[in-house]
């Protein structure tokens, strides 16, 4: 079978709406059995990032907002969204330092993924964080944020409960988690969370 | 702060587009900060669900499949929407079957998350099933699916290594994999898989 090959054919396409972050497109198709049908697509404009910031104490630090789309409040790593052609990793500096008022040291790339793939084309890629240290913060002005440090394990477990809920920050979590229990963590890192 | 109140002020909706599948709704707001803008959802009508299948060997059973929105051929985890008022584990076996032509004998909730949080409401519920048992496969026709079976630790350094990005899979294979090392798993999963 040839992975490369879309077996859909697109008979029609209209854009339905947009707005400065996503674009919805709504198809008429040929699906890979042949048979007719719709599919509405998000195209998302901007690249998601996100970072696990560890400090000097081995805590996490987590940020708290109101996601409005879930009409509900959410414990997560410091993420958003990059332009598309501004390297992954700069993004994820701009929202530490946006969102969080940190700079970082030292920055490793830990993840990778597609987020909700059945309907959008959201990427996101995730790094690790630390030697931290503090700079002024600039949050957004549509955003209102809490910032919290927990320990590390901590919030490994505040996933497994179902507490953090967000996809990037329970992957990166546990990324992070299975790295330091296979002994791949960066030895300074390991030094502050343990195994 | 009361994290359960709403800091945005909804002034207007709109819904601009809707399919079996989703319905997209534009917002004019006033933001946590109290300025104007808008917001787009993404509502999905659908329950994510997925499942990771261990089999006699320790091999989990993986779905390969070409995502359209994201124009990119996709291995991950047995996965599929359920009916919101059908309980999650319901739909995850009914996927296990459909899919992979595979019952599962016992079964484990896992991980909760929210995938893309700052555009669409999409929830998912993962599952750990062991001692399967094959049925007939019944393939939804819009699917065309290749099935794979993957020694664990192999489909755990696809997801270190990139190759496999889709966010469920991706946590749910990282979260099986601490569950090993820190001893956490059923018994029997983990005489097959080890740690």
């Amino acid at each position: 079978m040839d992975e490369s090959k879309n077996p859909w054919k697109v008979v029609s396409r209209a854009a339905v709406y947009e707005n400065q972050w996503i674009r919805v497109d709504h198809h008429e198709v040929l699906g890979p059995a042949g048979g007719p049908g719709v599919y509405g697509t998000v195209h998302f404009k901007y690249h998601a990032t996100g970072v696990v910031p560890i400090d000097e104490k081995g805590n996490v630090i987590l940020v708290g907002q109101y996601r409005f789309p879930l009409g509900a409040y959410s414990w997560e790593i410091p993420e958003g969204g990059g332009l598309m052609d501004v390297p992954p990793l700069e993004s994820a500096q701009r929202e530490l330092r946006e969102e969080c008022g940190l700079a970082a040291k030292n920055w490793a790339e830990i993840l990778a993924m597609d987020l909700s793939n059945s309907v959008t084309d959201e990427r996101s890629v995730i790094f690790l964080a630390w030697d931290l240290t503090e700079t002024p913060a600039q949050p957004d002005d549509t955003e209102q944020l809490q910032i919290a440090r927990l320990p590390f394990w901590e919030a490994v477990n505040r996933v497994k409960r179902g507490e953090i809920r967000d996809s990037m920050s329970a992957a990166a979590l546990l990324r992070v988690a299975l790295m330091a229990v296979q002994g791949e963590l960066p030895r300074p890192v390991a030094d502050l969370i343990g195994g």
